[in-house]
């Protein structure tokens, strides 16, 4: 059994932090989540994917930001030298922040004490977080503020540019980092700079503060977390006061205008997120936080109408949100093109983020819905399988290959290329190295009666209930791929308790088979059973894993006549390297029969439709005579791993072939 | 008959100019253009938009220049002033150059001296427009550079931002400008400044200058077209140089890449447009203007092929080119998406710059089936009914309603308003107001053997063919909303010329009546009469116009399944306004009959989709039961036309009722 190490970081775990969790603990709430100790992962899908992320991700992020003077920018902020030029955009400080968050999370992970490779990795990991940790700390202002591209002489001016500047947002990562840290009792040093950034941030923004917000939403989250975890009602306050504060128009005028950043409406008068969609989502999760926080009931019915509406009219299929490129914002409702659909990897996270407050706050299955479909179509899209290039946008239509990046340059937004290593502006890979290394803190909670299972696959649950009942489960599935779910029971529960299992919406049924039982068929939206679970109970979910074809709303004009296949959780993917022609341009699908599985993906009938040569793409109707080809059966690929084969066309919206609908 | 005016402007008219002609005047051509003196559009609708730009735009362009100091800058440059802070971006000096082109050519245009208004009109503008000229002079350096935003002891120095910095593209607007004043002898001063700014050009950038090109293209037609007009091959060869140099990565690194500003590719070896489509298109103007003038067939070639790829595959139905917000650029092959086609007014402003120099090469009206379309349907959208406001992109599909611009405001770019009336970025209204006042010249040439009338409507031709045969005719036609034209001629032609009317590619056939013949129905693409004509003969066509259902190439995914409205040369568009239910979010057409003509536009019977509600818009085939309302019989208005009613929803791209395809 893994027990927690005793090293000089984890050491400093000594249970003063009164609410436990992951990122998200709320003060009231339906669901309780756990903690590292509560929940591990073991070996299968997503344990996979955290290994990726503890052993070259976090390192990846901190030796190209180490290698492009990022972490610079601290040590010669500390140093006191004069007129020293900032290496980066203004916020990049940020991204050294949500990567100390992810290595907090990790090693906020128990050890397994009797291997020696997971102690040494654990012990360098806490050395290289320490070390950076005070690095920060050095750069801080005797007065709290933190950031190292304004405020001297050289420099402009603090709070000088609130609609770009991202002072606020970068000290709210810094804040979630120090929340981490807290919640895993892996650094007192990050603990005591954050709170001193929050206390600056009281007096410059505080009810005797300046009256203003920052131009990208972040702090709002980090204040409230910071609050629960501290008890210090004075930081819920303040990111109660950023909150009410917007749709006001305290930020100056945009090219984008107000929408951009919010600015336009006030959040409980909304009814949808729109303009930049991290910004929109960030900020909604942190009114959510607020709401939570101060009873306010009519902010938090705004939010949950606002993620309605968004899922209703403005979501990919895929989980993606924000169509523009531009402006990296939402569409209007129904725009969503595939072709080059924005779907920022970080929208993804923050969509997430949200979904998980709601889901804590509601219990409602459909948010576990919506974080299932984007965390393992959209965030994980984004790293390549080595860890060590990203995605920054997750288009769901590819028409040219995208080059091979340059795997020692900084990349742009690797719009023309596949993943790139890192980019000028690289909130994507720190965004994904703390959620990879926090993801399973939202894939189970705790109840008054129970436990719930939102997430599929291998890990272990062990935790009390608030009456000291003891819950010890695993949980075992080859999902995504499969749809066998078991739990099993370690520990006798002593008492009546119900476990609560998940049906993804996609699956509509499930056969549930509980313990000594027959298989049943269940329908709804959770598998619940009731009972005094003893060690060796196995309760069994069956999902009724297929590949099947999906339809749009008709109002999303830009994939009218086409579907996209799911398999399972997963939206799959045309990519042209597995078809015959190399094209995925001119192709149409046979859905009059439904995809057959492979092993990660489905199987598709295609036909190739050679249009009538014209050097004017309109014709009247009489015009054309299109011929169709057949190209045989073709396999789709889970949407997340294309592009991990080399330059590739792609597509996950497929024309239906003629005489089909 | 209108008759040249003498006054101080016009007086310089001495007929110095070697070639005469519009904008484009190449040494080597199978048609010749026409000047101002022998073309000349009557009442009609072409007329009426000139009319609207010599009373409105270019006074609009004029007062909103100087009104936020762009004007100013000249002065301040001129003052010799120290540190003064330069009024809007680099590059708005381009904008009053482009403002003294479009007046150069209203000027040039012969004026009714009988007509008191006009004479006073004119006056007052040759007045304005020596003032203006006099003002961009005295900010000219003793060395000929001409910039008021570089190499000042405060500014950055000359050349400093070849990628960003535009000094040579506002310099090569300036040089048309002097073209334009040389063509219509309006300005000696001006003409002297361009000569003094190539002059400095070939110096620095010359044979023995620095080996570099600027960011955005556009001096290279400009230096061609100067070195026509004053007949100097330095101003030719130093084009022939920026025209080679482009495509060998000279140009630094930049987020778009190097295809933004078509330094990925050399130009003769490229086979598409690609990248900025303003820079794109200027770039392959410039290029053929090069190979005309130097005799290379295989530059020419390859402009020719890449107007050929980019028709076929890159262009939206209204001739609208570029399909991406984010860099203003060309989409891959049929990345057309309706949903903020960007379609930028300049692109389709230099895209008849390129089809225009096409077809004096060629005499293949292809190329003036495309001026015409996009003339119609995208230029002319650009400016409202008033001509006080302008939209900067002609996106196909208009989601939610823009909202009416503050008329005080700069605004970005019109993307979320209505028509706005000055933009942060003002290529588009000063480009517009050069367009409309040097349209006509694109309409008719000639040959040896006759008059080519390319594009229909209501004008005079009085020509002289190389051998001194009189070419004296008018052409009158309801064109665009009716399909009569009447040419008929005014003068004994004295021998056999060639009459070739354009036959549209929208109309397939065309009736024919010669002098004293019987109508006939003609096919092809040119209407020929070959004849001795007489003063009094007519010659007649009429095209069919009729309404009609447009189907896309069946790679442009985003518009499967719809179809546009044509009625003649005029792509229709459906605004909200006119759709009972006040949405067209959710509609289908019944393409089961014609479209019937209204006056300017076509009525189609319409249905309303009236989706299942989902709170999640990807269902399985089974879910959705979507119900269909009719909506009766709707209108369709000119592309062009629309917003100018007041806030709407609008698409050119309707989908096709269920039941039919």
């Amino acid at each position: 059994m893994p027990t927690s190490l005793d090293t000089s970081a984890a050491a400093s775990r000594d249970g003063r932090h009164a609410r436990p969790g992951g990122p998200v603990s709320p003060t009231r709430s339906r669901l309780t989540p756990l903690d590292a100790a509560e929940i591990r992962l073991v070996d299968g899908f997503w344990s996979e994917r955290q290994r990726l992320n503890a052993d070259v991700i976090l390192r990846h992020c901190e030796e190209w930001m180490e290698r492009i003077g990022w972490t610079s920018n601290l040590d010669r902020a500390a140093s006191g030298e004069e007129g020293w030029e900032h290496a980066g955009i203004e916020f990049v400080d940020s991204e050294i922040h949500k990567l100390l968050e992810g290595m907090a999370w990790e090693l906020g992970r128990p050890v397994d004490a009797d291997d020696p490779a997971a102690v040494a990795a654990h012990v360098d990991l806490a050395d290289r977080f320490a070390r950076l940790v005070s690095r920060v700390a050095a750069a801080q202002d005797p007065d709290g503020y933190l950031h190292t591209s304004f405020g001297r002489p050289w420099q402009r001016p603090r709070y000088s540019d609130l609609e770009w500047g991202h002072e606020l947002y970068s000290m709210g990562h810094l804040i979630q980092a120090g929340v981490a840290a807290h919640r895993t009792g892996t650094s007192d040093e990050l603990v005591g700079v954050v709170t001193r950034v929050a206390d600056h941030l009281w007096e410059a923004f505080g009810p005797d503060g300046r009256v203003a917000v920052c131009g990208h939403p972040e702090v709002e989250v980090a204040l409230v977390e910071l609050g629960r975890a501290l008890e210090e009602p004075r930081y819920v306050e303040l990111a109660r006061l950023f909150v009410e504060r917007r749709g006001h128009g305290l930020l100056g005028q945009i090219e984008y205008g107000a929408e951009y950043f919010q600015d336009d409406v006030p959040v409980r008068d909304a009814d949808v997120l729109r303009g930049h969609a991290v910004r929109a989502l960030y900020l909604a999760a942190g009114a959510l936080d607020v709401a939570v926080e101060t009873g306010d009931a009519e902010l938090a019915d705004a939010v949950r109408r606002q993620w309605e509406e968004t899922v209703r009219a403005r979501t990919y299929v895929t989980g993606g949100m924000g169509s523009h490129h531009q402006d990296e914002a939402f569409g209007a409702d129904f725009e969503l093109p595939p072709d080059r659909a924005y779907a920022e990897t970080c929208a993804g996270i923050a969509s997430n983020m949200l979904s998980w407050r709601l889901l804590l706050q509601d219990d409602d299955p459909r948010y576990a819905d919506l974080i299932e479909r984007t965390l393992l179509n959209t965030v994980l899209a984004s790293p390549r399988e080595d860890g060590r290039a990203f995605f920054y946008t997750n288009t769901l239509h590819q028409r040219t290959p995208g080059t091979a990046p340059d795997e020692d340059e900084v990349n742009a937004r690797a719009l023309a290329s596949l993943r790139a290593p890192w980019f000028e502006v690289s909130c994507c890979p720190t965004n994904v190295a703390r959620t990879l290394a926090s993801m399973e803190l939202t894939f189970a909670t705790r109840s008054p009666d129970g436990v719930q299972i939102h997430q599929l696959g291998s890990y272990d649950v062990d935790t009390v209930l608030e009456d000291g009942t003891p819950v010890a489960l695993s949980v075992r599935s080859g999902y995504p791929y499969a749809g066998d779910v078991s739990v099993a029971f370690r520990e006798d529960t002593g008492r009546e308790v119900e476990l609560a299992v998940r049906i993804p919406a996609w699956a509509r049924t499930a056969t549930l088979t509980e313990p000594g039982g027959s298989p049943l068929e269940v329908r709804g939206r959770r598998a619940l059973v009731h009972r005094r679970f003893r060690a060796g109970d196995e309760v069994r979910l069956d999902l009724p894993m297929a590949a099947r074809f999906v339809i749009p709303d008709p109002r999303i004009d830009a994939v009218r006549g086409q579907v996209a296949v799911e398999r399972g959780p997963l939206v799959l993917a045309l990519e042209s390297t597995d078809v015959p022609s190399g094209q995925v341009g001119d192709v149409a699908v046979d859905t009059g029969s439904a995809p057959a599985l492979t092993e990660r993906g489905a199987r598709v009938r295609l036909s190739r439709t050679v249009a009538d040569v014209a050097d004017w793409p309109y014709g009247h109707g009489v015009d054309r005579v299109d011929r169709v080809e057949p190209l045989g059966e073709v396999d789709l690929v889970p949407y997340a791993s294309w592009a991990n084969r080399g330059p590739s066309t792609m597509r996950v919206w497929i024309p239906v072939a003629a005489g089909r609908s």
